[in-house]
């Protein structure tokens, strides 16, 4: 395993890789030197630029794009939080398998591979209103599941989920690491009705009060109130910093699964970008939170990746422009003259 | 010609082509029964009905996108409103036609054909602080050039222009037919500094002074105080109503060419969608004065279509996933259980 205990984890995120200075500023000079008014491509030459510091080069690529969804089952489902049965995440799995879902068409549109992995979903955690949902070893083993997901040499990664009531797992993971309780951080999800929400706050409420003891450790936080999914993530998202390969986050879940590693330090995010804000209702206050500006807003509430992976079309769209596009002394045209 | 007088524009828009309700209707059924939980791919799936309703086709095609940019000079360049010379314009139609500018390298990546029109560069409009710009013949010679452009067979048309001081002559329209005045409208455009927005906002007055006995007339202010460019745009989307082609509007320039339009029927714009919206300060408050409501919000300010050009990757999604997702009865899956 890449992480045998919480404290490799920990010493991961005490020393993490950094991006390659001399290529974000040479990409950034490029721009400087394109046919458009400077700054005129918005995010969209920052998004050229953040691809270059982190894979170290002035021209990034985009060849080899990987989508990874991870899925996991949840005991606080039991509660019955969520508006579908549990058995859909098994059933979602097959239809990932066999090519029916959005982030299968997402993905061909894209170009990018798409990695499902289903983890262990006839063992559901333990319901965290009464139990730790994971112990330690069981955490890491999902982190572990998640590192090994990630192609050493891929040239971006985008990340997302699925997993019958794991939006009360997002939020129960916001409410234990940054405060606010159940009502800031618990939403629809995929669709409950005015019952079903309060069922998914007291659960949440609950919980908090069960595990007061362990809230001031991140990491024991994500065992003890996380999920399956969420923990291979984390652990997607510290391969993807070991190889410096940028990476996109999908919605509510995605992005709650790397407030733990937030709390080490909060430079993880800087090789991240929000693919999107979704309309769960607590994602748009966890990217304020945590100083992401999402590339779309387009009230997409599905996860699966399918944001990540609309979002991978807006880094095709700067590619092609930084790399394809001619500069001033090339095609003869007048800088401003002021 | 389509037009050969105002009052013929005036006509068509008394009685403007409806879209194809039993095609959104069906298109909105379908949606239903895709493998996610109702409405959770949020503007994909208005976006998939929309291309629906306005191609009569439940399950919509992309197949050929065209994407126009108009491209025209203003006799208020003198003015010296802008950051570059008004030789720019030329000089950026020679870099389109050579494949150097940014809206080569999308149409490239979306897989659509790049249209440019210059419309005769060499022949600014009268600058309109002390003359009207065109005349009813210019201005009618200009609409049909942009209503020919429009190939009747396409699936989609992303209008966009090129023309330096043209966010001057957009400002113009606003100001003239919203009221506001031109500390609303006028903004940086390609970057003048602020003794040139100074004089942006000076000719906005000055024009207003001198014209104030037209303001009245829509189709006479899009003749006095517009441009060539932002008339073929107005052509453009006509042709398109006409041929129920939906329309992806670029920035702030795009837009403030069918606000005449909008004057004569607010429901020109149905076959319309606002592709982004500009850092350009007038244009959030032009799409929000239109109820448009953007798909992309990336900072961008650049013009030529680009934006728009990057939204079409957007109903590219929107289409896969319509068109390529398993219903829940051929996936196996559950629906909700409430």
């Amino acid at each position: 395993m890449q992480f045998d205990s919480l404290d490799d984890i920990r010493a991961f995120c005490r020393d993490l890789p950094a991006g390659d200075a001399g290529a974000a500023d040479a990409a950034a000079l490029r721009q400087q030197t394109l046919t458009k008014p400077p700054g005129s491509l918005g995010r969209l030459e920052e998004l050229a630029i953040w691809l270059a510091r982190w894979q170290g080069r002035e021209i990034p690529k985009l060849e080899r794009v990987t989508i990874a969804v991870f899925a996991g089952n949840h005991g606080v489902a039991a509660r019955d939080v969520s508006a579908y049965p549990a058995a859909v995440t098994a059933q979602m799995v097959a239809n990932f398998a066999n090519g029916g879902a959005a982030i299968n068409q997402i993905a061909g549109l894209t170009g990018a591979e798409l990695r499902v992995v289903p983890i262990e979903l006839e063992w559901p955690t333990r319901d965290f209103t009464v139990a730790a949902a994971m112990d330690a070893d069981e955490f890491l083993s999902a982190v572990d599941i998640g590192y090994r997901t990630v192609p050493p040499d891929c040239d971006l990664l985008a990340v997302g989920e699925m997993g019958i009531a794991n939006t009360t797992t997002a939020a129960m993971l916001c409410a234990a690491l940054l405060g606010g309780g159940a009502v800031q951080w618990a939403g629809r999800g995929t669709g409950v009705d005015d019952a079903g929400l309060a069922r998914k706050r007291a659960a949440i409420e609950a919980a908090l009060d069960f595990h007061r003891a362990i809230l001031g450790d991140p990491l024991v936080v994500a065992a003890a109130l996380g999920g399956r999914e969420l923990a291979a993530i984390a652990g997607a998202v510290l391969a993807a910093r070991r190889h410096r390969i940028p990476v996109l986050l999908d919605g509510f879940v995605a992005t709650a699964s790397i407030v733990p590693l937030t709390h080490l330090d909060t430079s993880i995010l800087d090789h991240c970008r929000a693919g999107h804000v979704s309309a769960e209702s607590g994602h748009r206050a966890l990217l304020r939170e945590l100083r992401l500006n999402p590339l779309l807003d387009l009230d997409m509430r599905l996860g699966e990746a399918s944001g990540a992976g609309v979002a991978i079309l807006l880094l095709r769209a700067a590619l092609a422009c930084h790399a394809g596009m001619a500069t001033f002394s090339e095609a003869g045209v007048s800088g401003a003259d002021k």
